[in-house]
């Protein structure tokens, strides 16, 4: 019974190969994978409620009966383990069968009780918390990664022009929202990034809006940020609309909003601070009087979860490279009267930058 | 300043009231809840990125500015601390300026790097591990809480009404699964329970199966397990359609899934342990020939989330109580060919059960 080898050029075969040279790095033998997205970067394997540990020679998928066929397709390489119950005593199992020392956790994926469990049954192997191992491999993409997010972005677009030629007056902002999902699942979404955020008028003056039953009129601005997701890799866009004509405080704070997004694009390039392509964008908007009004970070890293590594900010440590793929998306907010948001998404080429969305930026 | 005192007679009173007898059980001057819809329940907060810390005389909601507005709306009687990072710097600071020494948390929702960060800042302030301390006072619901369920079980039945009169061969298991979600979320539902599972065929044989492009035809079936969430309460249920009619080898399942369900609600009441209520539906599968083909617990409390305590399976510890919820979901599954679920929600009341949905078991 031969277990099918992972083909070199596969790309779980180079993810593997990245990772195995930080464990080495590390001086680590082993390294657990314990959240679900890490996993599917790593091996493929999209069942829940697994683990895999990386060993310098194997893929051990620790999950369960419910998850053995989708093991089998996904990751035909690996070694499963079925575990009957939700207790490490199959982890516990493992790391002492592949006659590990040094294994590699992540402390923010790991919860105190599992820990206590672990920590107790697994001497002589000893658990090592690392950070940020798979999360900094994850931010720089190759092609395949990429073209998903293109995917997952051209379905969004098209859901949104539907739902945008069917906008009338009196739709709430829960059924946009609705229809908005509706549109992207039947174009192939395997479903929303997050649950969109509509709002029509103050609400958009919310970071965080919750769509409610706020009716879209005539005059006010609509701002809808929402996101598709397809083959697991997601996209994240923000635009505003209006019928009839936008509020002339808030036409001011678009054009500021839409010269800062645009300026912050074209500062995208290999080899740049992060935090230095958010100064661009908050520059433009300070020195047009709005600093305070542009209350977040500039943007994030997009690709299995809304927001990963890299951080788009003022306190960003990141450097931008070839590969990662950023929300760019300033805003201005004006409590009680409104706000606007405009986010694309933008790959970091090997000269600078391709926008992936493709959506107008005004459209009325 | 003075703010607000919370009533006596409000539900967030009352919970605040059982969790102090628990913390004053275990010796404990402080808890510290670090789980959304812990949170939720215990505060009436609903911030996202947010803990409370929950002392013999105050609430102290831990959030960020994002979330200020909704603090002050759903929780007037906390004190709020606006939290500019996200390090435990604050949380620290509150243990120590309200001069705890015993502060309880869930292992299971603390990370090792968060517990890393603060039992070194903590001292003198001991923080002990408490299991299931929430999750099992959540399990028993007051009155408002099973009114929630009750609007997401309706909002959910009219939803699949409406589907279930527009089902048509040809259309694929994601787009029936989109208008679901769409039905929901314009009857008024925040949105699903868990992403519907919609099989046709043979992916109803997999108990966890994900809606795909295969389509409906007549003469197989139909199997949809599907939830509504309104206002955070959320409802959970299965049925199985057919277009035409039911293959046979179905159809004697089917009515020996149905006799099973039957049986096991009838079995529910007050002081029962939940495992004898799935022997019941188990013993009857069992002798009908397909006890192997039951491959899961009977059914799981359900309320903020789709699974939660108690458990009603072979292995369950847990003794019914009045205001518990729970469903019930006997299925048979057979590889290739096909499977039956069915599955309601049920109330145990102060003399038995109350079935609280009210959909057709049987449609064709």
């Amino acid at each position: 019974m031969s277990r099918p080898e992972i083909a070199p050029g596969e790309p779980y075969s180079l993810r593997l190969n990245k990772l195995r040279e930080e464990m080495t790095r590390r001086k680590l033998d082993g390294y657990l994978i314990q959240q679900r997205m890490d996993q599917y970067w790593a091996t493929g394997f999209t069942g829940e409620d697994g683990a895999a540990l990386i060993t310098h020679r194997a893929v051990v998928l620790l999950t369960d009966g419910r998850f053995d066929q989708a093991a089998n397709i996904e990751a035909p390489y690996a070694r499963k383990v079925l575990r009957k119950k939700r207790t490490p005593d199959e982890t516990i199992r493992e790391l002492k069968r592949c006659r590990l020392r040094r294994v590699g956790f992540n402390p923010d994926h790991m919860t105190v009780a599992e820990y206590g469990v672990l920590k107790k049954l697994a001497p002589p192997v000893r658990l090592v918390p690392v950070e940020n191992m798979v999360t900094a491999l994850r931010a720089v993409k190759d092609a395949g990664e990429v073209e998903r997010i293109r995917q997952a972005i051209r379905v969004a677009e098209r859901a949104f022009e539907k739902v945008r030629q069917w906008l009338r007056p009196g739709l709430t902002e829960r059924e946009i929202a609705a229809q908005l999902a509706y549109e992207m699942q039947k174009l192939g979404a395997q479903g929303e990034t997050f649950p969109a955020i509509v709002a029509v008028g103050p609400g958009s003056a919310l970071p965080h809006y919750e769509p409610g039953d706020r009716k879209l009129v005539e005059n006010e601005i609509l701002l809808v940020d929402w996101g598709a997701r397809v083959s697991w890799y997601g996209s994240d866009l923000t635009r505003v609309l209006w019928l009839g004509s936008i509020p002339p405080r808030l036409k001011e704070v678009f054009d500021i909003v839409r010269e800062a997004h645009d300026r912050a694009i074209k500062a995208v390039r290999p080899g740049i601070k992060a935090k230095a392509v958010d100064q661009v964008a908050r520059d433009f908007i300070q020195r047009a009087g709005y600093g305070k009004e542009f209350n977040h970070g500039l943007g994030h890293g997009l690709g299995l979860v809304a927001h990963e590594s890299p951080r788009v900010s003022r306190v960003s440590r990141d450097v931008l490279q070839p590969g990662m793929v950023i929300t760019i998306e300033p805003g201005i907010y004006l409590p009680g009267v409104g706000g606007v948001r405009l986010e694309d998404d933008v790959l970091v080429t090997e000269t600078g930058y391709e926008l992936l969305s493709s959506l107008l930026v005004q459209f009325s």
